[in-house]
This record gives C-alpha cells, structure tokens and sequence, in this order.
C-alpha cells in the first residue's frame, strides 16, 4: 500500500514546522518533500488545514484500567486501592482485559496516539487486542515478588516473551514488568535481571512514585529506590521507569550513567497527590523522559495532549518559572523522546524518511486554531484530542476522518459497559 | 419559544445525578420532571445518552485576545506583555475587537459556556458581539489609572454602563473594570469607588495576581492589596476580584467579611507561572470562587472543561492530598459558584425552574464516557470540550449538534485570521 499525505503542514525533525508532501510505502514513510512523478499513490490524503506530528507515544499506561474509569476518585493512595481498585480487579476475567483494552486502544487511536507502553495482566489477550487493532505497542506481564503469583509470573513473562516479541509485523515488543520495589524484593528482583538475561529483554517498573515509597526503601534498605535498582542490576538491562517523582541528584546521576528512560504522568502524579517530578532536571541529564498516562483510573482518560498541556504547564508554575518546558519541549517528550524512552528511537516517533509511517494528522480548521501564530503553540495550549482526524500506524490508516476502521466502536462500548458494571459488583 | 429537553440526564441542585424531562418557556426553565400533558413544546430534543448540566460560567476573561492566541508563549511576564502583548495591542481597531470577541464567543459556546466576564476595551463592540450572539456576559471597560487615556476610561466606563446595563434582553451586566491596583493608584480607585457608587455598578479587578505585586504594594502602601481596596472602599462596592493567588489570612478574612467573590485561573496562573491560589482556604472561608480562563494569550484557549479538571488536579498535588477540591466541588466552581462570583447567583448556574434556561448538553457516547460508573468523575476528568453537543442561552439554541446558530463561522474565521496577522507586524 502506497498512500500519499498531500500538501502536509508537518512537524520536522527539528521541531520546526514545514510544509511538504509526505510518501508511505508499506509500513515506511519513504519520502518527505517534493515526491518523484513516477511514484504513484494507492490512496491520496488531502492535508490541507491539517497539521502533521509523530504519533504520540504513551510511555506508560494500563489499558484495561479503562473498566474502572470514574469507578474510585478522589481518595488516598491506600484506600483507593484496597477498598476500590484491587477487590475489582479481583474479578476480572481474561475476556474482561481483552475488551477493556480494546477500549483503551480505540480511545488512544482517537487522540493520536500511535504507540503504549502497558503493564498488566492477562497479557496474551491485550497482545490480541493490539494485533487486531493495528496499533504499536510495548507490553509487559505485571509481575509482584509479594503475590502468590510470584512465580507464576516469572514464568507466563517468559511465554508470553517467546510467544509475542517482535509479533504483529514487528508491531510488539515485550518487556519484563516488575511491578515496583516495594512489591517485589531483592531476591525476586535478581530472578527477574536474569530472566531479563536469559532473554534479552528490557524491563519496565515503577520508580520512586510516591515520598512514602521512597522512605520505606531507605528505612528497608539505607538505599533509595534507584540505588536499590541500581545495586540489584536491574539498571543494567534497558529501563523503562514510570513516575521518578521523588529522586535525589545522586539518583538522576545513576539514571543518568545508566541511561534509564522515564515516563513522566503528570496528570496522574497530580490526580493523586504524588508528587511533582524533577523533569526539568531530568531533561538537563540528558535523559529521554517521555510522556503516559498512566491507566484511565488515576487519569480518568488516554488524552495524550493533556499529558502534553500539563508538562508544560505544571513545571512552570511549581518552578516559578515560566520558560521551563517550553511547547516544543513537551511535544518532543510526547514523540521523540517517548520513543526513545521505549528503547524504539529508531523505530518511530519522528516523521523522516525510513522511520514507520506512524502518524497523526490534526485538524486545524477550527476557532481554537486561530489565529494561526505558531502551530507548535497551538498544538500544544489549544488542540484537543477531538481535533484528531486521522491516524496512520505502520503505514495502515487506523482513523479515518475520525472513525475507526479496525475496531468496532458500538460493540466495544457495549461489552465495556456490560463489564465495567459487573466488575464492581 | 417553548423547548422540551426529552429523557436527559442531569446534574441536579444538590449535585447529584437524576433522570428527567425539563421544560423550557420563554428565557427560562419552567419545569423539571414529569411534564404536564396539556404543555405543548415547539422544539423536543432527545436527550438520550446526554449530560444535562448548568452551562458553564467563565468568570475572567480578555475575549478578543484571541486574535493573540500563540502569538508569544513561554516568556517571563513583563517580557511577554512589554515586547510582544502591549505593541501588539497598540494596533487594535475597535473592529479587531468585535471579530476577537466574535471568535473567543464562538469558542466558549462549543465548549459549552453559556455566560463570561469580560474586561478589555472597546467594550460597545464587545456588547454588539454579545448581544448578536446570544450569549450571556459581564462586560467591564478596562480602565488603568497610569495610563494616558485614565480620564477617558472613567467617562467612557460611565456611558457603555448607561448604554449597555442589562441590555440584549438583560443578558448583559456592565461592571467598572479598574485594571489592578499597581495601575490604579488610590487617588484613581477612589474616583472609580465613586463612579460605582453614582451608578450602583460592581467592580471588576486583578487582585493579588504575583508575589512581585504583593510586594510592591507592602513597599509602597504598607498593606496588601486585599488590605488596600478595602481601605480605599472598593471591598464595600461588589468585587469580583481575579485571581487571587498570593494571600494571607488576613486577606481571606477581609474577603469573608465583604463578600468579595473569586475568579479562580488555574490554567493562566501556571503557564504564567504566576504561583497556585489558596482555593481550599477560600472555599473553607465561605468565599464564592468560580472558574475563569483568563484571556487566550495566556491559556491559549477558553475550554472551562480544562479549568475544572486543573481545579481539581492541581491543589490535590499542591497540597499532597487527594481529597482537595473533589470532583464535584470543580463542576460547581464553573457552575453555580461561578453564577455567585457574577452576582446572578439568583440568575443562572443552576438547572432549577425559575433560573434562565442556561443549559448544556453533552454527548456521552463517545469510548471515554465508558464505562459510566459516575458521570460527575467522567465530566471532570474525562470529558472533551467537543463533546458538547447542544447550548442553550436564555432559552434559544446557540448551539445544535455543535453547529453554531448565531455565528457564521467561516466569515469569522477568516476575519480573525487576516485581523491576527496583520496585528503583529
């Protein structure tokens, strides 16, 4: 398949705004600029009034969350989960998963996400729903050294690594998902470095979330989170680390030494009094922070562009300082740099010549995109998601002037619905 | 004109969620609930899958500095206004402000505001927007008292209130809009104390808005801001006071005492990084707070859905507690206690007959409203300003499956396009 976005304001790889037309041949985008005469085009897009970016890369979610959506809000850490989250999630089923991903997906592919990063369980069934949906994603069983499923874990990671890496045309990759320091100890977390070994795979983990993660750790083990990783070898094997918020500058050194990628959730850390996190510091180190939304229970929705408007706003005013994480900084962390946080930097994430055709097109004809001073601006402090009207992945058109052409929208809501209310029960 | 909204579901007085029919007679809601049989609508709209709720109060706003909108972002404050808001400023016709309003109301209808508080200048052209368009509004002449034109803003204040006060079907209030109290010295505020008098007009004012102003009014007077208006009689006249961010508890107690009422700007005061209001504090003292987005060029939109949700994200982080400003306390800041701050408390922000039919419909059935644990939870943290679907101002549709009825679109578009750009050359 050979499509042609015609006449595209796109987003380059500089951060500036050009206007070219932009060529996809399989799952490539094969040429921006003036296209060659003899190239002909399956399909033709008009891009006129639109604007071309990178999909967004969501460094950090879990999908099927979305069952739990508006269920638990509100409330502190601790007896959100006990008394509201964990006695739902008890009853989900593997069907549950499979559909309240397909949820997640559908409403990620409507916001102009490309790309997620997701830890759950259930994994073979959110793998299903991403392979079916055209979508890319970074998928890791959720493992807990406290659970009874300890070992359970260990050992349905290392299938469902055998069975879905590099699977869906190259569309999945799959990671090693220690839920977090505090859930799994020392000794459960060397097995999983050398499960990680055995196979070659990255992990993803939760980092230094919250002020009392952090004490405890210390308190545990006279080492902070990081240091604690770091000591253990889990920084040696490619992380992915969701949150970060509570780090001293010893902890960003170590990051920073052992090139820890970060998913920074701005709205999430808001929504449930986290913390604010050191991105500006971060960024500084040098290291690729990108951009999740953590599960749509602590967020209540997928919507990249919130995550986008809220690094760049929070940072400024908890800052004092109003340049910090300018817009083209917040829009990099949401593709660039949350690509590279994915350890797919050279995968996706800009829009070039030999990188997946993994693009989203805004519309911009409408009252919050004028005047039209600066795109990047507009993208960033006035789009909304619903301005989204098309969305390539791997080259295949997963939107459609707004529809979805791989999910069948009716169906899903009424299964979410069915489940979502049951769950609760 | 005789409306019956059909089978909605809505947000109630009392901020529960019920399911009933409203009627609409005239500028206002008649009925709620079972309609009587003999009561023959002129218009029925099916309200199945709808959220019926009091149409947002957007309490502080620049409207025409939407023809800003992207122009300069992620500068300093006095960077921002001195070399790039005030030069530009400086070319603006009095028809630049009609097309400017034109758009920041076209804006605010799709994303279901149905009354704003505005302060700017050319206020007659402001007035003329609002009044073709159906919408409600607060309508206040800047006037700033180290400014050249202070004289012209007192008499010019004084004539658009003879003209305009409850003008276009008493949608319109006029207010005096003395600027703030570092461009209003006392000598001026007292000639504006007096005009409000004389008139029997409230006062619309910047208050508190950065630590320098708090500081260079301790220098220069002794007293905080809050401390010197009430000194100088302004606290006796109806204040709506904006922003508020830097405040002892002196302050708040003086604000108790005389009523003052709060616009609240979470998203401006964090990209301009200007700090993080006291708003718990304020609640507890009994304060009216509403919501407002402060002008475009410093938000970069007029969406109230994003106020809400940063009300309700942004003191939970700030204050390490996630039981700050519920869900529910952020939709009656933009509602009900929005209506209080505008002194039509007894006007509109509240869907109960007898109150103007100031109403909003949005459309739930879209993946992000699912699954539908609580509507309150999903219209905070999860809903799109594009999901507003229907808005109806003093009875009449303004706008009918998100196509505006009173705005001609296109034209505007295109005015404020061309206006934009020729203003910052």
């Amino acid at each position: 398949m050979k499509i042609l976005l015609k006449n595209a304001e796109l987003l380059t790889q500089t951060g500036e705004i050009g206007q070219a037309d932009i060529a996809i041949e399989g799952s490539i985008i094969k040429h921006i600029g003036e296209i060659e005469k003899n190239w002909q085009a399956d399909k033709i897009i008009d891009c006129s009034n639109k604007l071309a970016i990178p999909g967004f890369i969501n460094t950090h979610t879990h999908a099927a969350m979305t069952l739990f959506r508006s269920y638990a809000d509100d409330m502190t850490l601790m007896d959100w989960l006990e008394n509201k989250i964990w006695p739902a999630e008890a009853n989900l089923t593997a069907e549950d998963v499979y559909w309240g991903t397909q949820l997640a997906i559908a409403e990620m592919i409507k916001s102009g996400t490309t790309t997620f990063a997701d830890m759950y369980f259930f994994m073979p069934q959110v793998a299903q729903a991403v392979e079916e949906s055209g979508i890319r994603a970074v998928l890791a069983r959720g493992m807990a050294g406290v659970a009874p499923t300890a070992e359970l874990a260990l050992t349905e990671s290392e299938s469902f690594y055998r069975e879905w890496q590099n699977a869906a045309d190259g569309r999945i990759t799959v990671m090693l998902g220690p839920h977090a320091p505090y859930t799994c100890p020392p000794a459960y977390l060397k097995k999983v470095v050398a499960l990680s070994e055995k196979l070659g795979a990255e992990i993803h983990i939760h980092l230094a979330e919250t002020a009392g993660e952090v004490k405890t750790c210390l308190e545990k083990h006279g080492k902070t989170p990081i240091s604690l990783m770091n000591d253990l070898g889990v920084l040696d094997r490619g992380v992915l680390a969701a949150h970060c918020v509570h780090l001293s500058s010893e902890d960003i050194a170590i990051m920073s030494q052992k090139n820890v990628r970060v998913a920074h959730n701005p709205g999430s850390n808001m929504k449930l009094a986290s913390g604010i996190a050191p991105v500006p510091e971060m960024l500084l180190a040098g290291l690729s922070v990108g951009l999740g939304t953590d599960g749509a229970a602590s967020n209540n929705n997928l919507d990249m562009l919130e995550e986008i408007r809220l690094a760049a706003m929070l940072h400024k005013v908890h800052r004092n300082d109003p340049l910090v994480i300018p817009a083209s900084t917040a829009v990099s962390m949401a593709t660039n740099l949350g690509a590279k946080a994915l350890g797919l930097g050279q995968v996706t994430g800009i829009l070039a010549p030999g990188f997946k055709a993994d693009i989203t097109l805004f519309n911009m004809h409408a009252p919050h995109w004028y005047p039209r001073h600066d795109r990047t601006s507009l993208l960033t402090y006035s789009a909304s998601a619903a301005d989204v009207h098309t969305v390539i992945v791997d080259g295949k058109v997963l939107l459609d002037n707004r529809q979805l052409t791989t999910i069948d929208e009716e169906k899903m809501i009424a299964e979410v619905q069915k489940r979502g209310m049951r769950l609760i029960r």
